[in-house]
Formats: C-alpha cells, sequence, structure tokens
C-alpha cells in the first residue's frame, strides 16, 4: 500500500513549532523531508544542552536532519542543488532572510519552476504588523485570544497550548496541498502563505459574534461561560476530584439534566423556561449545578450525563492527558526510541486517510545525523568532498 | 487566472464550525461548494430567529445553499445523484448518523469511487471516546486546553477562542488536499477522518514538555508565564490603556529591555544573569518590567520595544481586533452585504497562493436560496418536479 504523498522530496528549512508540525505531517504521508539546520541545530535545540528537547522530538519525526551552513555560499549552492530536485520548500524565516541569503522564491523557482515554497510567518509578508516579531505569545496577545481568555474584571489570559503556531502549520500544510494538488493540472508550482496571525483570526468567530450581537457591551471574556453569555448551563463546574464541563444545547438536555439533579420543579418554572432565561440567571443556576456535582466524581458524572444524553465532559489535567487511554488507541500518543532522550512520546497524525498508508513513526534527527547520507545520495558528492565540506564549516 | 481548486464539486452536509470552515476554504479556493442542510437550516441558524446569526455568515461565505430533507428516501436518492457528480464530500454528524440515512461512507463509494469523503468528529470514528459528545468546550475540557490556561492553584479556564473547532476543520481541509493530490496519481477516493481531540493534542507540546521535564512537579498552568516556568521576562504586563506581553528569548533581548527600562545595573547581577536565573527570580523581574510599563502607552511601550529589537506586543481588545487594520490590509476581514444582516464582517482565507486566485466573498447563502438552481442545473428536474419535491416536503 503506497503513502499519498509517496515520492515527494520537501526541503524542511523551518524552525520551533509552525513549520516543523507542517513538514512532519508531510513525512507522516510519505513524503522524504530533508530537514536542514545551522551546524548548530535549529533554535529550539538550543532549549537544553544535549540540543534534544521534548519539543524538537515533538515536531521532527519521520524526517532526516542534515546540518548545512546557509550564510557560506558554498552552502546556498547546496540547498539550490537539493531544489532543483524537490518538491516542497517549507521556512518560516523572519520575512526577508531567504532573500538575503540568495535563495528567496524569485532564486528558486528560477532554478525549479515546478517547486511549491512555503512561508510560514507571524504577520505575513506585507501589512502594516508585517515586521512585527511573530511568537505564539506575540500572536495571542494581538489576535484576541487573550483578550477573550480569562475573567470579566480581571486581566486577559494566554491559552495554555501553542494554538497560534499550531493553527499556522496546519493551515500551511492545507496551502501546500492544494498547491500539490493543482501542479498536477497546470505542472507548475507557487508561493504558498499563511500568517500566524491570519490563521488565528477564523477561531476568534464566538468572540466577535458576542462582540456584533451585544453591540459591544458585553463582556469580552466570559471566563468557561458562553461567549456571548447566551446559553445556560454552559460552564465548568468543581467536582470532589476536579472539574467538568457541562452544557445544555437543547431544552431535552436541561430537563434531562434536571431529571438527573432530581430537580424537575426547573422544568418551565420561572426564570429556567429556556437558555435565554436561565442564561439571565446564570449564577443561581450554576450553582444549582455545582451543589450536585460537587461531592461527586468527574467521571461518574460524565457516565450519568452520558447516559442521559447531556454533554459533558470531565476536565482531564495534563497528567491524565499525557496518558491517555483514547489518544493512545487513536495513535495520536506514539512512542519512539530516541538515542538521547530514551522513550519518549509524540503526537501522531490527526489526518487519517482510509486508503493510502501513514508511515510508521520513528525518532526525530540528532544534528546533522543525515548530512552525508543526502549530499551523497542525492547530490553524489564523494567521501573527500565531504571531508572538505566539513573542514570549512558549510556542513 | 484559474483557482486552485476551479472545477471541484464539494457537497457540504456540516454543520456549526468545524466542517463549515473546511468547506468555505474550499470555495475561496475556486471549488463549487454545496451547502446541503435540513430544511430548517442547520444546528446553528436555530440560534436566532431569523436563522442567520453572524457566526453562520462567518463560515458560510461562497457556498451556494440547497435544503433537502434527507431523512426521505426521495432526499437521500437525491444525495446520491448528486455524488455521482461530485468530487468531495464534508459531514460532521455524530459517528453513525450518515449510515442510518442510507448515505455512509461505503454506500456513497460505490456510487463513485473517486469521492473523497470528509468526517469531521468530536473524538474520531473509534476508541473509547469515540461516542462522547464532541463541542468545542467538552474537547477543550478532555484535551487539556483548560487544565493549561489560567493560574496555579485556580480553576482551569477555556481559551476563549473556538480552538478545537478551528483545528478540526482545518486538519480536515489538509487531509482532503491531501487525497485530491492523491486521487490525480490513482484516480481513486478515500475516506478523510479527522477528530477535534487528535487535532488539538499536538497544540499541548508547550504543556506536556514542560510536564516531562520538570517530572510532573511544575504547575500544569501558568498564567501568562512561560508552560515551563523556565523563562523569564516572559508575561503580560499593565500599562496604562491595557497590557503589553513582552518575551526575552536571548540576552540579546534582556539587554536591551534593560536599556529601554535604563536599568542596565541588571545586565549580569546576580539573579539575572541568564533566562534560567531570572526565571527562578520571575516575581522579582515582571514586578522591575510592570513599575516600568504600568505608566505607558501600549503602543507606545510596543514602539520602543519594537525598535529595540525586543519581541513584544499590545494586547487587543475584541473591538480592536475586530477593526484591526493589519487584518483588513491583509484581507482577512472581509465585507460581505447579506440581505438580511446587511453590511457584516466575515473571514477570508489564511491560505494564499501567489500564481492561482482565490476567489472574491460573497455572502452565505439563506435556508434553501439555491435549491432550484442545484436541482435544475445538476440534475435536470423541471419546474413542476421541483414543485413536487416542495410539496412533498423533500426540499
Amino acid at each position: 500500500m503506497k503513502s499519498a504523498m509517496d515520492g515527494l522530496i520537501v526541503l524542511d528549512l523551518s524552525q520551533v513549532y509552525q513549520g516543523p508540525y507542517c513538514g512532519m505531517l508531510m513525512a507522516y504521508q510519505g513524503a522524504k523531508v530533508i530537514k536542514m539546520e545551522a551546524l548548530t541545530g535549529e533554535v529550539i535545540r538550543q532549549r537544553i544542552e544535549d540540543k534534544n528537547p521534548h519539543e524538537f522530538l515533538m515536531f521532527n519525526s519521520n524526517k532526516l536532519g542534515i546540518s548545512l551552513n546557509l550564510k557560506s555560499s558554498e552552502g546556498a549552492e547546496i540547498l539550490k542543488s537539493l531544489v532543483q530536485q524537490a518538491d516542497v520548500l517549507i521556512e518560516n524565516f523572519t520575512p526577508g532572510v531567504m532573500d538575503r541569503l540568495g535563495v528567496g522564491y524569485n532564486t528558486l523557482k528560477e532554478i525549479n519552476p515546478r517547486l511549491i515554497y512555503g512561508s510560514a510567518t507571524g504577520f505575513g509578508l506585507n501589512g502594516p504588523y508585517s515586521d512585527f516579531p511573530g511568537m505564539d505569545l506575540t500572536v495571542q496577545a494581538i489576535s484576541g485570544v487573550m483578550a477573550s481568555t480569562g475573567y470579566e474584571g480581571k486581566p486577559p489570559v494566554k491559552a495554555g497550548p501553542a494554538v497560534c503556531d499550531i493553527l499556522g502549520g496546519i493551515h500551511l500544510y492545507g496551502g501546500i496541498a492544494t498547491a500539490l494538488y493543482e501542479r498536477e493540472k497546470s505542472g507548475v508550482g507557487q508561493h504558498v502563505e499563511v500568517s500566524m496571525h491570519d490563521a488565528t483570526y477564523p477561531a476568534l468567530a464566538s468572540p466577535l459574534a458576542g462582540y456584533y450581537e451585544g453591540e459591544g457591551k458585553r463582556p469580552e471574556r466570559t471566563g468557561n461561560r458562553h461567549s456571548g453569555l447566551r446559553m445556560a448551563p454552559y460552564n465548568v463546574y468543581q467536582t470532589k476530584d476536579g472539574y467538568v464541563a457541562i452544557i445544555c444545547v437543547t431544552e431535552k438536555h436541561w430537563e434531562q439534566l434536571t431529571r438527573l439533579m432530581e430537580r424537575t420543579d426547573l422544568i418551565g418554572a420561572p426564570g429556567y423556561e429556556n437558555t435565554v432565561n436561565r442564561a439571565l440567571n446564570m449564577d443561581v443556576v450554576d450553582q444549582i449545578i455545582e451543589d450536585w456535582t460537587k461531592d461527586k466524581s468527574k467521571w461518574d458524572l460524565m457516565k450519568q450525563l452520558k447516559e442521559a444524553r447531556v454533554p459533558s465532559s470531565p476536565v482531564l489535567s495534563i497528567a491524565e492527558v499525557e496518558d491517555d487511554e483514547h489518544l493512545k488507541a487513536r495513535g495520536m500518543i506514539q512512542y519512539v526510541d530516541h538515542p538521547i532522550r530514551g522513550r519518549s512520546k509524540v503526537p501522531g497524525s490527526p489526518i487519517r486517510l482510509s486508503r493510502t498508508e501513514q508511515q510508521k513513526v520513528t525518532p526525530a534527527p540528532l544534528v546533522g545525523e543525515h548530512t552525508e547520507q543526502v549530499l551523497q545520495d542525492m547530490l553524489h558528492y564523494s567521501p573527500g568532498e565531504l571531508e572538505r565540506l566539513r573542514e570549512e564549516g558549510i556542513i
């Protein structure tokens, strides 16, 4: 059985999360992904002394790793030679860096008109913020993620996960896959550009809708409550061993919940007739529910609520998530044996295709682990030439 | 100039955010996307009486809208006839619903082996949580988004944006585009499956890395501070008109910041020598910075910090985001004139391709707005047959 991206060659020059996640998903679909790093390794490796922090392992599975000094003219020439054979290049340098290195899109498309060149940025290649520093924290700040997270009257809060990085990376994947499809028709590549800031904006739909419908008069952050404060129950409730999230989208959900709570007296009672009235009365509604949840366990509550067909979920801790049985059964938690870090958990691919094969997960490369192999196989460098390149600090 | 997905026909049966976002991005790339709804309209329309809430407009631009009663056998037959001509079908019903309607993947692939059938779910088609209710709130609860958001010793907090919905939708887009590319080689479609829960897990990389490296002993949520509490400065600071996010990734950033604050005495001082030591001392470091930021404006601070090359960003309010000049310049904020809601702001596409054309944005359809047009054009129904279908409650 073949993989969907079998035969594709991807040069992945990207760093940290956003670009590397995109490259890894392509590797999982069968592309040959060559991660190209500076001789000292990419930025995220510098977080720990052995250069293989867990964050690096999580986004670089199934890649070949080569190290190359792009600031040397011979290094840039080696990149250009690889580009002749490549289908895709991914980079997330600050806008302008690739051009200054002499390997920007306009140069590389002359070398290989079929090249699909993917640029992941913080704020894009144009527009008033295009030179703003694009990191997950700064994009969360400027995009409204922080404004809409936390509680009314308290400071804005960042979302714990790196949502802007991953939204950026997966939109880039989508753009590159689209360009690959289109290239089958036209025979020509193109420049795919995705910014983290753009990629985050659609996720703001609920806070934006709350803003529009409240004519700007509603609080911009509502804790664990509905963004528009227009639904109740919709919250996270204390239990004896943590928290449980409960939402009643339909009246049926609410009726079923009142049955479980043995509070059927509330069905149709004044202030409880529908979600709009309950929302006006949400402090009381939430208190009634928490009085019921607080001495029960979160998984018992979930089980009861599920049987009664009321949407709910336990709030899992990071310790529970990192060992989640469902994520393991789904193959989202994968194990690799890394030569330095040992047995480590890394993410699988959320993209499942029924007919084409997904690659077995292999560990992220060490710095320059496959430099010689790749330069010999693809560019036919001799051992002597490789030795010279190494002595001259080019590889 | 052609669009990347010109000529593709997409049947979009999906609802709320996750599937509709995927369909809209395909429409922006030139696919003919036919949104199929129940006669009363999809779930999210029910939020307001006129059936055109802003959330609906935001994720259904550029689609044709048809209404069809899939529970009637003739309705299901009409879907099957459309499938014969379609390239892609998108659905996000509860697992099993499409099979019960007689239009599951195994049936439809017999009708059209080239069909790419995209299923967006909460928790996937298999695994112990596969029958759990999958809404943005419940997926945030179980996936660790909540556990990692908020402050140590305080309750978990949901991220304000619908991050799980949008992560699910864009991974589905990536999977469908991959299958379209592969179909050009094999001539055959396949079933693409993406769950919101799977799609959220990679974004947990920082909290997971913090957990692994702290051997589970660090707090699982750290407010606006670094997930692993291993970097300082890294926080959001009060200003006279809101907040500003500041991070020092390198020592150079820190030195530049001390210059701006006129506190160069801190460079190399005990407890401030490097990010690890500053992190151990982060309450003091943060206080020094906030004493400097609190009487300045957030944009003035950003400007100074940017000139000094220290990564920072103002925290924008939702009111500022919804009118953001950069998002407008980038085309991420688009205007449509909707027949009921009037002039409205909707998202553009974060996926930019340099050579193929992106469609001009047009407003989301009303319920059944294009039913007759589509059934006439694609299936050649006569006016009399359409009248009968309408009378019988099939369209």
